[in-house]
């Protein structure tokens, strides 16, 4: 877990650092990744950039939070950025801690430092606990904390992650000051790799799908194509495609692998009447849970189907 | 033209006969029927029979009428005996003579020999012009007029197709009398082959789909098959299966060739939703319309989206 | 039950006769019409033609039979004929008799007299028992008994609904003969009157719509009117128009009463999206049937949702 | 335009300041604004309470930019603070001066001060001509120029908005900075107020909905409520409601005013299936481009088909 050894890019992996981060919480989920090269960097396009350049064999990014929605850096990523795969998605519940040097007490806290999205989820607590307060925005979760001991620094606490204690020598002043208990924040893994993982029948599959601009319904026809093969969408959202105002592109994920015949069916579908369809990739869902579906949408239906239309078309006797 | 020959089931083509009806004129309308036997039937089941049991190469039958709609018969028929294919399509103007023995006059007629079909279609002459005439049902457009010079008729004039004249010895009371002058009915070619006509760009592909009897959007969801595809119906009309009141099948027509790669995808998602689909062919259409569809809808936009599916699930590089 | 009373229209009540027919069957269960004049007409045309012309106060047609699909000559003259309303609902099994003059055996049978789709209906049984029959079609169910007695009859049997032995003095030589024992014919009592029945939660009501000719989606975007409302259809018949090939109306009976929210809000759409629909009627249904739909299709959701938008439009606070 | 008067609630209009952010362009776009007083507030939050407490008679808040997509505080604000109403909608071109100290050179420039949304959308042109800069994030694009001014501020320039010359003495190192020149940020004017604006014939509506959770299809259901009433959508973004992964709200806005009654219908009908619809008001569009939509949506086609409706429903006669 150092950058001293020398630099073997399929033993490294980046991550939104410093240590300490919730995205390394998330590296931590990662099997393959023990015991390797654990690179921090300090933006999403910097993960992506070692990805695509061969400097890394992965990246785990953050891609959607349960409060704050779909992560927009990660998502305009993937959507620009060719060539990259997830294979791999990851949960961490996302909770805070509020953090000071040694000898502070929480009611000599006036200023604190905070990540804006850490402290939008905190703010409720601060508001109760620290009605006065000012904040400092911080540039990452952890740099909260280690702010506390720049020279330059005017505050007097931070909110980080539980973990930070294990990299800084703060005090806890408060432990559980996220607003909502059950926030968790969902994470994948991403590559250059071709090869697909195998289907586990608990499997999510990524795309991002570019509507035709010029057809009123074509949002209605995009779903469609999931609904008629019994398709379920956990996942989807808008992004400005950023040209104009109006023009968007869809992020969705949906319940399968593309092996699964319904599945490579919608893609089909898919491809067919989208001017832009970007795989992401098919890989195991977190939570394990494995996927329903009708019966009528089952792979041997399928391959009956092409079995029949391929004796229509060669003539044979039904 | 005569069953005095020895019989050749490859030479012979059946018909819903005597000679002079409709269907002998679609009959007259088939290129390869030409200098063969041609067998007259008395209904569809017996023209079906002759092709199935291989007695005939062939049968012409009726199928629709632009007044009176589907043929139920033909619809049931096709529906219900196995391994019957369409091969050709053809349209016979339907128009109607009133015809007599010699020597009767329009002001003498008191009772018509009309085919329930033939006096439907004309009554509204019958009703202006003979306000007092009676009605005897005859059991085809020519027997009506065959039976004026039976022993027990009763009839003093019939209702009959224009050609009648070249079949029996009767005089012409009244021409066109039928109240619709663009009636006409739609005749197919029905044959056991299992080889499919050439795709000329004008073909029409006709299908008996059976709905799932337990889900209320069942036939929603089987026309989005067709228009998730850009496929276009000219035909939908729904029949009973008659094992019970409000179960349906449905008897279609599509415009395209199931070598047509959007007509081939379409019957792929019937054939995976539906219980039961029954493929009665692909063939030229008798308007000789050539089929218009959206480009996104080309043969070579599926093609290359099968292929991007394939690299995928093969690992390939995009 | 004659006409030799003083003829009262408020009084009568027309139905295809004579008496003896599967319609009369579905009159004898008309309560309202126990003990008034029951008039015997040859047509559907003439009876629709009793009622608006004032003759008749109202008349029994039939409109769908389990084997044979919608009554074509009914749909059609409901179609066309205006100021027509349905306020009743009727089912008649359907089976049939072989009757023949005393003396006669089954042994004896060579030709047989029958309605056409009667014969149609019991041609298994014929052509097992009796498989070298002759057909001569009558032009009603009793008029083929009726006939056994007439001058210039040929026919040694015919085929005639179980109440035949009321009218005409035949002996049965077998019974059952119909095909499908489950097979029922539908009745429906048609009047001048604009006072809908009231509903009774297990209500049909039947329309007639005709479809915008240039929007291929067309079809599929009428049913989508009853499927956004929850609305099920136990009817869907096409019929053709008329005037060309290629332009249906739809004959459509679906679950529910128009004073029921969902149906109501179901018709204002296709009023607005169809060049025409022809209200035909709300009526209890014959089976009783309670119609069941999804809670959130109950009426107080639709009065809530206006109450809130009349709230909107007005200004009012939420 | 200054808090120094006595304070008038009616005649305040709160923005996200300090003055010189692109907010106070979008206020000075509000003709009711001229001449008022403007109070400058910290966030969405602030603005947003000082409507709902009464403090403001209205807010300016951004809303969507066409790079970053939705504003997710503004969406999240809306969804869940009752009783505010968009009025109005301003449209202001988006981009980036880089500004310093008098007597600083673009060669000098080793820190950056600027907003992490400003940094994002200049970072490519930053990159290219500051290849080795570091990036302070700050609270906003003014705090950016004003911070160069501040005791502890280790800045060398700040990405500001080209009005900051207007208030802070700074001089322009480099003009149009932006990555995108047609970037562009919406505005929306928030009130209390219960009046809709008036219909102009280019206006807009803006809803949140929430989908039913249980329902695979409740987002085509909900697009179908639109599309059945020919309602476009210009915006549809999804946003979590933020109690677990998976549940979504989605914000709208569509062409038209809830007084046009194809906006009506389709809202009516989205409250009917939707378990929470927000409304969130109808005003008229900053491009002022008119709707356009099918005749067969006019007014007066819903008019029609309830008057028809009615009179089925009274009994009258048609």
């Amino acid at each position: 877990m150092t950058d001293a050894a020398p630099h073997r890019p399929e033993d490294t992996y980046s991550y939104l650092g410093p240590a300490g981060t919730f995205t390394e919480a998330a590296l931590k989920q990662v099997p393959e990744a023990a015991g390797k090269t654990w690179r921090s960097v300090n933006n999403v396009g910097e993960a992506l950039a070692d990805v695509t350049s061969g400097r890394s064999i992965a990246a785990v990014i953050a891609i959607e939070n349960s409060i704050e929605g779909g992560v927009s850096a990660t998502q305009d990523a993937l959507a620009t950025v060719p060539g990259l795969r997830i294979i791999g998605e990851y949960l961490v519940p996302v909770n805070f801690v509020l953090v000071a040097r040694h000898g502070t007490a929480l009611a000599d806290v006036r200023t604190v430092n905070a990540h804006p999205v850490a402290y939008a989820q905190s703010r409720g607590w601060l508001e109760r606990h620290l009605p006065e307060h000012g904040h400092i925005p911080a540039s990452s979760n952890v740099q909260s904390a280690a702010s506390l001991f720049e020279p330059d620094n005017t505050a007097d606490a931070a909110v980080a992650p539980p973990g930070i204690t294990d990299h800084h020598d703060v005090t806890v002043l408060a432990r559980d000051i996220g607003d909502n208990p059950n926030a968790v924040t969902r994470f994948v893994l991403v590559s250059r790799s071709r090869a697909l993982p195998e289907p586990t029948g608990a499997d999510k599959t990524s795309l991002i799908v570019e509507l035709p601009s010029d057809e009123p319904g074509a949002l209605l026809a995009m779903l469609e194509q999931f609904s008629t093969r019994g398709v379920n969408l956990s996942l989807l959202e808008s992004r400005p495609i950023g040209d104009a105002l109006g023009r968007y592109r869809f992020v969705v994920d949906l319940d399968g692998h593309v092996a699964d015949e319904r599945v490579a069916d919608a893609l089909l579908g898919l491809r067919r009447t989208s001017p832009n369809v970007i795989f992401l990739g098919s890989y195991p869902r977190a939570d394990q849970r494995e996927i329903e579906y009708h019966a009528k949408y089952d792979d041997e239906i399928f391959i009956e189907a092409r079995d029949w239309l391929r004796g229509l078309l060669s003539g044979e006797p039904d």
